[in-house]
C-alpha cells in the first residue's frame, strides 16, 4: 500500500495559505504550487499531484505567528538559497505548533547522491547513484519506489540538520539575543532555544501493519528483513538481521548442550547403578563424559564463535549490498552538525569546511577519554571491592550482636552497591557524552561508534566483574556455575517483562484509551498521537543484551552446558518482542544508512578471543581435570602449563581461521573490484575531458 | 650521465639492416627509421635521436637467422599486431646470439598507465599516470626522466612477458614440432624450447658509478634510497630501506644492552668485592639488577618491535608515495603469464582473458599446499629427533668401545643430519614452487608472496626447531645463552665472509682478468660481459637473514642482553656488502614496482608476537626468578601464573598499540582519500559524458 493512499487520495488540509510575506530570504523564488497547503516547489520535475507527509516537527506550543511563518519559508527555500529545499506544510491551523515536512523529487535524488547510495542501474546491477544519471536508475522518476520509506525520511532530517545561516541573522519573533552568526546550525540553534521541541518521522500506517503482519503476528520462522529495511532502514534491519543469524547459529551450540547434559546425566546414573550393582556398563569412556563433555563443550564453543563471526561478516556485507549501503559516502560528505573547528579547505573534497587535526584528535582521546573511562572502570572495582568488604563486616557484626535490626544490616551492602552502581553508571553516561563531544568526530557514525564503545566497554564490565570475580580470584566454580544459571534464567525472565509486557500493559489499559483513534479524526490529531508515544531508545539496549548472552555463552558455557539452549528460546521470543516493541511501543525513529554493526563487529570479535583465555582457565579449575591429574601423576604446574598450551594453539587456530575465511563473498569482492576500477578509468578519461574543454 | 651520452653519441652499430622479410606478421608496418641499427618506430612521436639499450636477449649459439629475423620483428611490431612495440637492435653482427631491446616512448607511457605506477603532475602532486593526459605530466616529453631505468627496464620485460600468438603460428626456423596456438605465450614457448636462454637488463657503466660512489665508497652515514630506487627499482629500495630503517631502530635496544651488561658486570664486581669486605655499596637495588635487567630488557624489546613495526609500516607508506607506486594497478592488468584458466570475461575488467575460480585456489591452498607444508614441517622434526637419538647411540658406543674408531663415529650424527637438513631444504624449495605454480595465482606479487610464505616458513623452521627446543622443553637457559652468542658471532662473521670476501677474491683474482674491459671494445662485448656474471639470487636471503636476527633479537634477546650491540654491528657493515655485491658482483636484476615488503612484513610482525610468548617463557625459566619466587615463598604454579598474566598483558597491551599508531601518515590518508573522492566524482561525471556522446 502506498502511502497517501490510505488516506483515500492526496493529502490535502484545510491549512490556509502561506503567505509569501517580506522578501527577506526568498524574495527569488518564483515556483509553482503543487499540492494544496503545502510549500512551493521551485523545480518544475518536482511537481506532483501527491505529497507524503514524512516528517513532523513538534514546535513550542506559544511559538509566534512569524517565527514559524520564517521557519516554513526556511524549509521551502531552495538550497542555494540557504533553505533545506523541502516542502512544509503548517498543518490544519497555520498558527498551530507543528510543521510537516515532505522532500520533492530533486532534494531527494541529491541527498541519495550525497550520501553515496548505491541503487539498481538499468542493468539490473547496484551502483553508486549519480543525480546526473539519474534517468538509468530503475524507478528514478517514482520516489516512492525509488527510495525507501526510512531513507526518504532520514534525507528529510539530513537537510534539516545541515541548515547553517548564511550570514548573520536575527529569528523573527524570538528576543534579539537569539541571533543566527554566519555558519551557526539553524537547527541545532533553534533546538536549544527551544523553539523546536522534537523533530521525529511519522509512522505509515498502512506499511506498518503489513510490516507487523509479516514480521510477528504469526508464526513466521523468517524475518521479512527486506521490508525492515524498507520501512525502518538499515542500522534497525542489521540488528535484527543479526539477531536472526546468531539465533540460528546457536543451534548447534545448543544440540551438543543438549547431547553433553544427557550423557553425563546418563553416566552418572551408571555410576549410581554400577555402584549398587545392578548394571555393568562398558561402552562408556572411562576418562568420564563429565571432564570430556565440558571440554569438548568449551572447545566446540571457542572454534565455533569464530565460524561464527567470520559468516556473519560475510552475510553482512552481501546485506549492505543489498540495501545499497556499501559504498557510503559519509566521509565525502558535510561533517556532522556538532563538529566544531577553523574554516578551511578540506584537502579531500576541496569544500570549505571546519577543519579539525586528526592528531590533535587523537591527543584528546589518549590524554583525556582513555584515563577517564580507566578511573570508572577502577570505580565499579572499588565499589565491588566495598561491597565485599561491607558484607563481611556486616556478616561479622550480626555474628557479634544476633538482633534483628542487625539482621536487616545484612542487607545494607547490598542496596549501598546498587544506589551506587547505578549511580556510577547515571554519571558515566553523561561523562561519556561529553568526552564523545570533546573528541569532536567529523562523521556521526564516528561519533556513534566512539560513544557506543565508551558506553560498551562499562556497562560489559559493570555485568561481568562479579563473574570474572568468581572464575579468577574466587576461582570457586559450583559458585560461578549457580550465578551463572540464575542470571540467565531470571535476566531473561525479567527482561521479557520489562522489554514486552510492562510496556504491553501501559499501551493497552493506560496510555491507549488517551489516545483512541477514530477513522475520521483529522489527519493532524493523528499525527500528533505519534508524538505522545515515547521516543525510541536507540539499540544499544538491545545489543547489549546480545552482547552479555554471548559473553555468558563464549566466556562461561563450559560450566553450565545448556546455555545455548536458553538463549536459542529466549531468542525465539526476542525476535517477536522486539518487532512489536519497535512497531508499536514506540516512535518511529531516524535511522541511518549503514554498512555494517559498526563497534558491535569488534566487541563480538574481541569476546569471542577472550573466551579462549576464560574457557581454558575454567577447565583448569574443574575439580575433575585437577583430580584426573592427581591420578596421572600431573602435577598441577604441567597442568597449567598444558593449559597454556592448549590456549596459546586454539588462539593460533582461530586467528588462522579468521584470515583465511575471507571478510565478503567473491562475487562481492568481484563487484567492489570493478567499481574501483571503473573509477580508475573514470578519472583518467574525466582528465582528458577537462582538458579537451 | 646519460645513457649514451658516455659512449660519444648515439648508440650506432654497423650491424646490417634488418630487410622486412615475407609480410608474414608486418605487412602493415610502415614506419621510418630512427636510429641506425634500431628496428622502426610506428609513432612519429617516439622518433629519436638517441635509443637506449635498455634489456639483452641471449640466444641459443646456433639459432638459425631466420628465427631470430622473426624474432626481431615480431619485438618491433606494434601491439594492436601482436608485436610487442619495443625497439629491437641484432647486435653487432646480424646473424649473432644477441638481440638489444629498448622501448619507444608510447609503449613506456602505455606500460606506466597500464602498471598504475603515480608520476608527479603539473600541480606538484603524485597523480596516477593516464596516458591521454600525458601532456600534464611533468618532464613527460623525456622518457629518461620520466620513468626511472628499472622502472623502463621492467616494462620492457614486461612487454616481452606479455607477447601471446594472435593464431596458431609456425616458429620460423624450428622444427614443425614448436608451434604456438592461439594464446600461448610466445616468451615462455621460446624459453622452454631453449631459443631464447636469458633475458637480463644492462648496466648503465655511469649511472651505476654515480650511485656506488653515493653508496658504499665513502664513510656514508644515510644511503642513497632514491638513487637505489631509479636504479634498481622499488624492490630493491625497500630492503635496504628496511635494513637502514631497523639498523637505526636498533641504537635504543643496544643502548640498553650496553648499560645492563656494564651494570650487572659492576653489580657482580661488587658482591665480589664486598664478600672480600673492601668497598661498601648502598645505591645498588636489592632485588640484584640481573633479574630485573633480564625483565626490563625483555619487556622493553617487547614493546620495542611494536613501536618499530608500525613506525616502518608508516615510513614504508610514504616511501611508496614518493616512489609512486601507492596504487599499483596489478590486479587490473594481464594475469601473469603463467597463470592459466578457461576463457571468460573478467567481471572487474571486461576483458577476455583466462579465469580461474577463487574458492578452486582457496580448496587447492587448503587441501594440498597446507598438509604439504605441515608434512616437511614434520619431516624437519623428525629429522631433530632422529639427531638426538643417533647422538645418544653414538654417545652409548663410544663410552662401550672407547676405541679411536668409534671416536668418529660421534660426528656421524651431525653429518646425517646435515645431509639430511640439506637434502630436506632442496626438496622443499622444488616442492614449494610446484605447489605455488599449482595454487595458479593471477598476479605476480601473489604468486611470489605465497612462494615466499612457504619457503619462509620451512627455513625460519629449520632456524629455530633447535633453539626452541632447548628453551622450551630442554628449558637449558646457560645451553640456550652458549648456542644464541655464538649463533650470532659465528654466523655473522660466516654470512660476511661468504657474502662478501669470497665473491670479492672471486670476482678480483678469478674472473675479472677474464673479462678485462678496454674503452675501446665494441659496445656489444660489454653487454655479453654482464650476461656471464651470476645472476643475482634475490632478496629472499637478504630478508630471511634480516629475519633471523629479528628473531634471535626479539625472541631470545633476554638471555643474551649484547645481542642488540652485535646486530647493528653487523648491519653497519651488512649495509655496505649488501650494496657492493648488487652493484658489483651479480647481473642487474628486474625488479617489479611494489607498494611495500609484501609477505616479510607479516613475517616480522608475527614473529614480534610470538616473541612475547617466548620472552615470558625465558624469564620464568631464569634461575635467578625462581630463587627469588623460592625466598619470596611464590609456588612455582604461583610464579607461573604470573608469567601467564604477564604475558596476556603484553600482548593486549601490543595489539592496542598496533591499532592506535595509524599505518599510513596522516598527509597520505588524505591524499588518499583525495584520489578516492576525485574517482567517486569522475565515475558520476563519465556516465554523464557518456549519455551525451
Amino acid at each position: 500500500m502506498k502511502a497517501g493512499e490510505d488516506e483515500g487520495g492526496p493529502v490535502c488540509w484545510k491549512g490556509s495559505e502561506v503567505k509569501p510575506a517580506g522578501g527577506s530570504l526568498l524574495s527569488r523564488l518564483s515556483a509553482t504550487v503543487s499540492a494544496p497547503g503545502w510549500s512551493k516547489v521551485s523545480c518544475p520535475c518536482c511537481m506532483s499531484e501527491r505529497v507524503e507527509p514524512l516528517v513532523m516537527v513538534q514546535l513550542r506550543a506559544d511559538v509566534g505567528p512569524e517565527t514559524k511563518r520564517w521557519l516554513l519559508r526556511l524549509i521551502g527555500a531552495s538550497q542555494k538559497d540557504g533553505g533545506a529545499g523541502l516542502l512544509a506544510h503548517p498543518g490544519e491551523d497555520a498558527t498551530g505548533d507543528i510543521i510537516v515536512v515532505s522532500a520533492p523529487r530533486c532534494t531527494l535524488l541529491r541527498a541519495t547522491e550525497e550520501l553515496g547510495l548505491c541503487k539498481t542501474y538499468q542493468n539490473g546491477e547496484m551502483e553508486a547513484f549519480s543525480y546526473n544519471d539519474r534517468d538509468n536508475f530503475k524507478d528514478s522518476e517514482n520516489m516512492e519506489e525509488f527510495l525507501t520509506l526510512a531513507e526518504r525520511q532520514y534525507m528529510v532530517k539530513y537537510e534539516l540538520d545541515g541548515l547553517r545561516a548564511q550570514r548573520d541573522l536575527r529569528i523573527p519573533g524570538l528576543p534579539d539575543s537569539c541571533t543566527l552568526h554566519k555558519r551557526d546550525n539553524i537547527w541545532q540553534k533553534l533546538g536549544s532555544v527551544g523553539v523546536i521541541v522534537d523533530t521525529f518521522p511519522l509512522h505509515n500506517t498502512g506499511q506498518l501493519t503489513d510490516l507487523s503482519k509479516a514480521w510477528y503476528s504469526g508464526n513466521q520462522l523468517a524475518q521479512p528483513l527486506d521490508s525492515v529495511n524498507r520501512y525502518f532502514g538499515s542500522s534497525v534491519a542489521f540488528y535484527f538481521s543479526f539477531l536472526d543469524f546468531y539465533t540460528w547459529s546457536l543451534l548447534p551450540p545448543a544440540l551438543l548442550g543438549l547431547l553433553i547434559t544427557y550423557f553425563s546425566a546418563s553416566v552418572q546414573k551408571e555410576v549410581v547403578e554400577s555402584v549398587s550393582g545392578s548394571q555393568g556398563s562398558g561402552d562408556q569412556d572411562d576418562s568420564g563424559p563429565g571432564v570430556s563433555g565440558h571440554m569438548l563443550q568449551a572447545v566446540f564453543s571457542m572454534l565455533w564463535s569464530t565460524v561464527f563471526m567470520e559468516l556473519w561478516k560475510r552475510r553482512s556485507a552481501s546485506l549492505s549490498y543489498r540495501w545499497g549501503t556499501l559504498h557510503l559516502a559519509e566521509r565525502f560528505a558535510e561533517p556532522r552538525p556538532g563538529f566544531h573547528g577553523d574554516l578551511g579547505v578540506n584537502p579531500v573534497t576541496g569544500r570549505v569546511e571546519p577543519l579539525f587535526p586528526e592528531w590533535q584528535r587523537d591527543l584528546r582521546m589518549a590524554v583525556v577519554s582513555v584515563p577517564v573511562v580507566g578511573l570508572f572502570l577502577g570505580l565499579v572495582v572499588f565499589g565491588m571491592t566495598g561491597f565485599y568488604w561491607g558484607e563481611a563486616l556486616a556478616q561479622q557484626l550480626t555474628e557479634d550482636w544476633g538482633s534483628l535490626l542487625s539482621q536487616t544490616l545484612l542487607f545494607l551492602p547490598s542496596i549501598l552497591h546498587i544506589v551506587y552502581t547505578n549511580m556510577l553508571a547515571t554519571a558515566y553516561r553523561k561523562v561519556a557524552q561529553f568526552l564523545t563531544e570533546f573528541e569532536n568526530h567529523r562523521e556521526e557514525s564516528a561519533f556513534q561508534n566512539h560513544l557506543t564503545a565508551k558506553v560498551l566497554v562499562f556497562t560489559f564490565f559493570n555485568y561481568f566483574a562479579v563473574l570474572f570475580h568468581i572464575a579468577f580470584f574466587k576461582q570457586d566454580v559450583p559458585l560461578l556455575r549457580k550465578r551463572l544459571s540464575s542470571l540467565l534464567i531470571i535476566t531473561q525472565l525479567i527482561n521479557q517483562v520489562t522489554e514486552v509486557v510492562i510496556p504491553f500493559l501501559v499501551d493497552r489499559f493506560i496510555s491507549a484509551p488517551h489516545r483512541t483513534e477514530r477513522e475520521d479524526d483529522p489527519q493532524e490529531d493523528k499525527f500528533r498521537n505519534q508524538g505522545k508515544l515515547p521516543p525510541f531508545p536507540g539499540l544499544f539496549g538491545e545489543y547489549i543484551e546480545l552482547l552479555v548472552q554471548f559473553g555468558y555463552l563464549s566466556l562461561f558455557s563450559c560450566v553450565f552446558p545448556l546455555t545455548a539452549v536458553l538463549l536459542l528460546l529466549n531468542n525465539l521470543t526476542e525476535i517477536r518482542s522486539d518487532a512489536y516493541k519497535i512497531c508499536k511501543l514506540f516512535r518511529k525513529p531516524f535511522c541511518p544508512p549503514v554498512a555494517n554493526m559498526g563497534v558491535w563487529q569488534i566487541a563480538f570479535e574481541v569476546l569471542s578471543f577472550v573466551s579462549v583465555v576464560s574457557n581454558c582457565w575454567l577447565l583448569l579449575l574443574s575439580p575433575q581435570l585437577q583430580r584426573m591429574g592427581e591420578e596421572g601423576g600431573m602435577s598441577g604446574t604441567n597442568l597449567l602449563l598444558a593449559a597454556v598450551l592448549v590456549e596459546h594453539v586454539l588462539i593460533f587456530i582461530k586467528i588462522i581461521m579468521s584470515v583465511l575465511i575471507p571478510d565478503e563473498p567473491d562475487w562481492i569482492r568481484k563487484k567492489r573490484e570493478h567499481i574501483e576500477y571503473s573509477s580508475m578509468q573514470a578519472l583518467r578519461q574525466q582528465k582528458l575531458h577537462t582538458e579537451e574543454s
